[in-house]
């Protein structure tokens, strides 16, 4: 793969609790910045129910628009942790004890204390890929292009970093924010015409309130920082026309 | 509809911002919540890239298979706000002024502010019913069953009241939650069987961080608390029979 293909991940949120309003997602954001800068960029992110035939049914269509997918949720315990079994049969592959985890977990937890409900961690699509937990014990897997990683934030973040070689990103996709003390609808006009003389650059813009007061980042994307740093320079000039204060650049 | 259909939902959170992991959404709890408390379950979630295209394609998918669809974000004045085109060609409706819009919009700024940028907001499929916007003006807005919000948090938060009439929910879904002092492996086996023993009831099990503690909360839901008590005794009889600590009921 050369290094400027672009290449593109999808996210699957697995978890009821996440639907439910329960609990905030927050491992999109910190998959999705990983990803960035190691040249991936994140085209969709799922969030769906832990039943069995979505599961399925969800990876299979992720796994064949996006070059990799990746999973939170649904790798612990108990019995709503149906992920590993569900990946099994996406991939028709057989769902059994990985050794290799087993030995792991094994030596993870004190003698006596790897019970069943443990045990049930250890059981995989057939010749998974493990990806390793210093956090936890219990390793995440990955088949083919889908890795599945836990739902709790703190060990998730802890697999990263581990994960990085397996994944050969492209470019890696830098930015450049600009934070203006005005709003939107000032600049939009102008905006809009610097992104259709920088069709190629993705440029965001995103009000904000800080300290009382509103504001409006503009976030130039782009693989190419000769790119980023003309959409700039035409950002800036419109912006000192209007006499608009800069708060950030 | 009668009480008893169980009423369904998707949220689609249109914007580049999220899936860069620059933005941590936080709309899909504040709706998800909301929902719940009206009787509307959340099926799933979709956050998708600032593309026509996508949000055409997801937006006819979604609204096949969900009573509601709530969407976020791209309303604004900005280039990259394309949600109300794309939502009137979803639905091939026209593209226009909506006269309504014009006049709160012409209101609500002071004489001489209510310029182009601002104006793009009132340009909306044809026929859009209006979502009125207590905080900031410029409405949102709804076709059939897909319902267009804005993406700016506490604005959205402030235009949900506003909307509670205008959707139908089935029972409310209630929830009662159990704080365990206990790792998930000690209580999966038991858990497992209360889920087995009541199929229409909804069993969670979350695992925290504490005060420097761990502990697993488990979540019943459904929407008969009958159920939920039935399925409480169930639990806090094999909780009390492995002297666990109830950091909560």
């Amino acid at each position: 793969m050369t290094k400027n293909k672009k290449v593109n991940a999808a996210i699957l949120i697995i978890g009821n609790e996440i639907l439910s309003g329960r609990t905030q997602d927050t491992n999109t954001s910190t998959i999705a910045l990983w990803l960035n800068s190691i040249g991936v960029k994140v085209q969709e992110v799922r969030v769906i129910l832990d039943i069995e035939e979505t599961i399925i049914d969800t990876v299979n269509h992720l796994r064949n628009f996006n070059n990799y997918v990746f999973t939170t949720g649904g790798i612990g315990p108990t019995h709503d942790d149906i992920t590993a079994q569900s990946i099994s049969k996406a991939f028709k592959l057989n769902y059994e004890i990985h050794k290799d985890a087993f030995k792991i977990l094994e030596a993870y937890y004190k003698p006596g204390e790897f019970n069943e409900g443990r045990q049930k961690m250890v059981w995989m699509p057939e010749k998974a890929n493990l990806i390793l937990n210093p956090t936890s014990g219990a390793p995440g897997f990955n088949v083919e292009n889908v890795f599945c990683l836990p739902g709790v934030p703190s060990i998730l973040k802890s697999m990263l970093g581990g994960l990085t070689n397996s994944i050969v990103g492209g470019e890696p996709i830098l930015s450049h924010t600009i934070s203006l003390r005005t709003v939107e609808s000032e600049i939009a006009h102008s905006l809009t015409k610097v992104q259709e003389n920088n069709k190629d650059v993705e440029i965001g813009s995103y009000p904000f309130f800080q300290a009382g007061k509103l504001g409006v980042s503009i976030v130039i994307r782009s693989e190419d920082q000769l790119k980023i740093d003309h959409c700039n320079l035409q950002i800036i000039k419109f912006v000192t026309e209007k006499k608009i204060e800069v708060v950030d650049r």
